[in-house]
């Protein structure tokens, strides 16, 4: 299936993306900049920012290799001695390689389709290799997509064993991003640590308000005048990991729970479609419990 | 392919709706209200709107014919006689007379999909018997929904005896409603008066800014720091009908066209999305080419 | 000092607000219509909402009182004795008797500038006789509004006498409701119970998140991607009372708390006119610790 | 007045900010920067932007002086050495010089006591000297702010003459930035060619919609579901100048034109006090009747 859009996007060029986090110093910013130049590589956009709390330096660079002076692994290993240098936590990404995308659903559709929907129209910039739900529900649904539907159903007493397979099944199809498009089991912390700030997660309610279950019950019940939704990197503690996107809609004392499912998978799906295109277009770092986001 | 929510829909009722739009007079609302509850029908929800700037009153009333007194008719019959007396504008619908709806595309798959997507999501309380189009591009992706895709190609010469053709199918289809989903054509003045008030159109800017065509590059040209969508009914005057819903998001000098038609689409279905509820359920009257939304 | 607007208001007619809150039943529109219209008494508007979660009946009408055929007592009567029959909670508000406001700041001015900047600009229908202050700062700020500025300082010690003092000025200016617009002190469960559901609060937060002190700290700390603001009426727990309106703004990584600080003061404002309009104008209603608000 | 915050700010630096437009092409970013740093000058924060499609770079350096191992005069000449040969548009503004603000008024007055309010609270960095009017009617309300109030009415004939008054107040006052705060004149073509990009002008709806005059009135008329407002340069055409700032509100059928100016003030003070601030900090630069925003 094709999706028109117009103007046609411009072919992909050969660019790469740096991302840098390291305490903040003097010379940060003309060390990378001095690698980059000195072996041809021209800087397209540079974003930087510093926080003055954390005391933590951020950049990301986009870059043009397509007339450098030496070659990748030479370049590479430069950086690399920058980044011992400064203390840096540095990742390159060239737009060679794809981002490799699994979907984690249960029993509703609206994240899903919506991200196959915006995949298909181009907004992201992966691969989708494979669909895992603990459900059968959707495997009719998703089925004309063309994308492996895997089931792997979940019960208290094999969660370890079934996460296993689901890893063995990742590492196949060598899938680096997951996405928890309302997947409604909690993942073992051994699975999140294994992708860990590659898990994103969208939870139904703006956090810190109404972590938990059924958090448009709990805006009911509380009345408030405002519902939204929340994608964030999964950790360890369930709904506290580092927020990368939010966003709310309004509601009065009409609405019902049943309004409020239907007016936040607005919300949801268009918080998650950010989220993950951010992550794909590797604009989001995480420091702290918190995500400096270059959008 | 169902979708499941959270929690299950309730029976459906048997219920009707009423919407009222006549020249403000004491006694409107008594009256009204004496037929219904004289006749056994019990009041639900009832909605009123004064308009002093044009003097003219509006109202909306759900009400349960489940312990009638009389029958539909007699009911019918009483509700004309108070309608003639005071010069109202009256619409009866029953809750078990779904609508019949067709959209209309051309290229463009987002505002169609999402439609889609609602439907079966039982947000849009409807039937949807066919999908009308200028083009075959999305003949292939439509294919698995079920509904029937039929193409109209359009010329400067055939304009008429296609939409002939249209009308036809429309009503072999007992088609009342209709959803231009960023349908690129112009419907004939003929055409749009056949369905006056029926045929709801998708804008992408927030009207009356750009108007016309390729509002986004429009938009890009000012440098605008919001876009937006519309959703009107169609008039014979392009892009200047009632509207019904509108909303916005935020862009930045960062934005080219491909993003602003990135962020726009996104809009568009929420909007439209709205728009076809609202009307679906009766919600929307118009009066002086502006439209009151009983939301 | 005079605010033009444009066009100017018109003259106050003679009109009263009832507001009825009940447990649902039959027959309940029709018979405080019937008494209405019986004593000659015009409706102007009508609100109404049916919560089915709580079985609940909520009704605002605006009526017209030129054409009386009995007089305001006997209306008050029949109204009263309607009311006992059904067992509604029924309130009765003439547009000629001005609602009393009594403002309560601290330190920040922000919040008390607003709303007399409003009450001035005709937005705010009432009388403010009086601003209540724990604190010096703002007196010279205050001075040349002309309205009395009584510091009462509280300290652990003293704060039920303190209260009592308060109390007793609030009552020999006849206040009827109580703005805590930054007022950084807790009322005690006396206080509050006198004036239940007549002291609205602004917290800067949208709540149930960030509840307790420094909301702006906390979000920054937590990294989240809005920040808003809760108007709701102060009951005995702390940040918990019914919510009446509440609003949010986008933040950044690049956000300082003295940036959140900043950006949330206009969101409380907002917030905090829009609510305090809203009860001034007897469009809200409180039940189970929820707003019912007829915008 | 002093309005207290949390936390204090800190004391002002010795910092500058460089702002840089030209065509674009390879080494800019490495050229201002080496002459920076090779005077000693710390960089403190750096946004750019390249358009692609008007082949120009945008930057904002912000730099610490106070290690400077030259003086700003040499300093100065060598930035102005680059600037040549690269034929760059080159701003430099020291902290320590404020910028001198001046705004005028008619009889509208929330967005002259927004702005004063802002002011005071130190979200705005500059010196206000003087508050210009064509008519008396807020010389009382500003009176207690210390801020010389000048009224110069303008009639068709001696609109040239009054400005040339103004003007030489201005310059008496050395003032730099111009804010339009609801001034119902239109400034002649060499007024705004004088100051140009440096009148903000405040217009009260998202334009392009609505441009002229009675947008509320025109948004009452078209039926819209969203009013705005647009913090704009000025220019010779009315209501056409580079866009800073806009942003809007939600309406409905309920809202007359009065309750439009209510909701739309409140966007109007947010809109042009964020345009201002952005402004004042040296964030905004114009190319092709665009704005770039390094927010």
């Amino acid at each position: 299936m094709t999706t028109p859009t117009d103007p046609p996007p411009p072919p992909p060029p050969d660019v790469a993306t740096l991302l840098v986090s390291c305490a903040d110093r003097h010379g940060l910013v003309a060390s990378l900049a001095q690698v980059l130049t000195g072996h041809g590589a021209n800087i397209l956009e540079a974003d930087q920012h510093r926080s003055e709390q954390a005391g933590q330096f951020f950049q990301r660079i986009r870059f043009d290799l397509s007339e450098l002076l030496t070659d990748r692994g030479t370049l590479e290993r430069a950086l690399n001695e920058v980044a011992r240098r400064f203390g840096m936590d540095l990742q390159l990404h060239y737009d060679s390689q794809q981002p490799r995308l699994a979907i984690f659903v249960s029993q509703y559709d609206h994240c899903l389709f919506d991200l196959l929907w915006r995949h298909r129209s181009g907004e992201l910039n992966c691969t989708i290799p494979v669909i895992i739900s603990n459900r059968e529900d959707l495997a009719v649904a998703v089925a004309p997509m063309d994308i492996p539907f895997v089931v792997f159903p979940i019960s208290k007493d094999d969660k370890l064993e079934q996460e296993a397979r689901e890893i063995e099944l990742l590492e196949r199809h060598r899938v680096d991003t997951i996405v928890l498009a309302r997947y409604m089991q909690v993942l073992s912390p051994s699975f999140i640590e294994r992708y860990q700030n590659r898990v994103i997660n969208i939870h139904h309610s703006f956090l810190p308000a109404f972590a938990g279950g059924k958090p448009y019950h709990q805006a009911a019940e509380r009345g408030v005048k405002l519902i939204g939704a929340t994608a964030h990197y999964a950790t360890e503690s369930l709904d506290e990991g580092p927020i990368i996107e939010q966003d709310v809609i309004r509601t009065t004392h009409k609405d019902s729970v049943r309004d409020l499912i239907r007016k936040g998978r607005d919300v949801e799906r268009n918080v998650l479609g950010r989220a993950v295109r951010w992550h794909l277009e590797h604009r989001v770092l995480v420091h702290q419990n918190r995500t400096v986001v270059f959008e």
